[in-house]
């Protein structure tokens, strides 16, 4: 779906907007001595935090007040109907495990896009004060060092490479085991960015971000700030990864193809 | 040694004086293009920067000035001798393979201490522009949040705690396999936070931190810091850790005690 110039201005607004209203009630959490985390999974460890909700609640109404008619889709509220295509895909804090600890690298992450995928993407770090843009004409980071342009590293070899992920797991055993085929040719493997990891990709500090087990609201955002900074977002087979589930992004083209052919060999599709 | 009230106060400005000092060298480098690291260690990986080498010079010039007589240990120029039976142990960036990554979690360590160990310790992260100071009385962070007290957290099971370390290898396979039988019975273990994992120990967000293979200037300033917030810093059998090698960080006695007897149960001393 082609969106004109005029409406391109008026999401990137209400994108930042979004940021914005979240960024209160995330921090009115972080670092707090009451802060509780829920058990969403009896079985593993999803903490949820007040935060979370409250920051979901306070995006949905700027929603409801600058675009009633587009669809939603929040990590915590679930989807939303809309009429006018576009849908806006909201996880008021990717990486609870990160902001429970107290560590930086939790983010917000706003998307909107069509079926074919985010057209848009932030991932705002409410406490460094650092959000990153990407979509519609727009690569940039505005933070504690100013605003500068985002844009993926040139392509060097995986021997020369960093490469991050959130956990040594991975995902299932398979897809730890086709990971760490990738990572233990690379010079470098970083753990516990969570969403961060692909803001630095986009930033150029990185090269590739592999990750599996995602949902869609986890991916959305982080795969239009990349592709706008040049990189590249798939699935580990070289298809779509808007849908959540494996994602391989890569800095360009060269060690995204390098990378998908040691996890596409490790990893049935 | 005992040092009285105005001396302390007198060192506490000198601390600060070193963080501020080590700001513009260490941002001036970090997240540019021009970053090269080079690799001290033919065997590994541990890429020093202009950025570490400048830091540590715009250190030394302001020992030279304020405390030409007390003797320095630094990461980068080494140990350099002095006449009050104080020293100034300095890593100018802590954590160079985050910060040739792009992530917020490397630090400056500043620590002074005598032959005992560190006794005013600070941990300063210049991107984020949080500092964490321990020592003489002072227990406390300064970011972007305001001014905060530094308190570690009371003691809770170690099934429901939180344990951080830098990289899951840890150390050696033996060491590796001892900081997994804690982690295996913690509730949650996060990677990659380097010094800052320390400095979110002080900070009450989290319950241990372990690692293995430090040096003394990688630990001198994290003891002062935890010590200062009530926690405890120790080698894994519970004797000193300022000279470097295994630290086992805690919050609290009874989580001390309770990493402690399984780390010293998987390793000799």
């Amino acid at each position: 779906m082609a969106i004109d110039p005029a409406n391109q201005t008026a999401l990137i607004a209400v994108a930042h907007a979004l940021a914005d209203a979240a960024r209160a009630p995330t921090l009115a959490h972080f670092r707090q001595s009451d802060l509780v985390s829920d058990n969403k999974d009896a079985g593993g460890f999803d903490p949820v935090t007040v935060a979370d909700r409250n920051a979901e609640k306070a995006m949905r109404d700027v929603l409801a007040q600058m675009r009633p008619d587009d669809a939603i889709l929040g990590e915590e509220f679930g989807a939303t109907p809309g009429t006018t295509g576009l849908t806006w895909v909201l996880d008021p804090i990717d990486g609870t495990r990160g902001y429970i600890s107290g560590t930086p690298t939790w983010g917000v992450l706003i998307a909107v896009g069509d079926a074919d995928g985010p057209q848009l993407g932030i991932i705002d770090q409410p406490f460094i004060g650092e959000r990153f843009v990407g979509g519609f004409g727009v690569a940039e980071v505005a933070g504690p060092m100013g605003m500068t342009d985002l844009r993926c590293r040139p392509a060097r070899a995986l021997a020369d490479a960093t490469v991050l992920t959130t956990f040594p797991e991975v995902g299932t055993t398979e897809e730890g085991r086709a990971f760490h085929a990738v990572a233990g040719q690379a010079r470098l493997t970083r753990y516990g960015m969570d969403c961060y990891g692909y803001a630095l990709l986009a930033a150029g500090q990185v090269d590739l971000v592999i990750e599996a087990g995602l949902n869609a609201y986890d991916i959305q955002a982080p795969i239009a700030v990349v592709a706008a900074a040049g990189g590249i977002v798939t699935d580990w087979h070289g298809g779509p990864a808007h849908h959540g589930g494996r994602a391989l992004a890569a800095a360009n083209a060269a060690i995204h193809a390098e990378a998908m052919a040691i996890l596409s060999a490790q990893c049935d599709a």
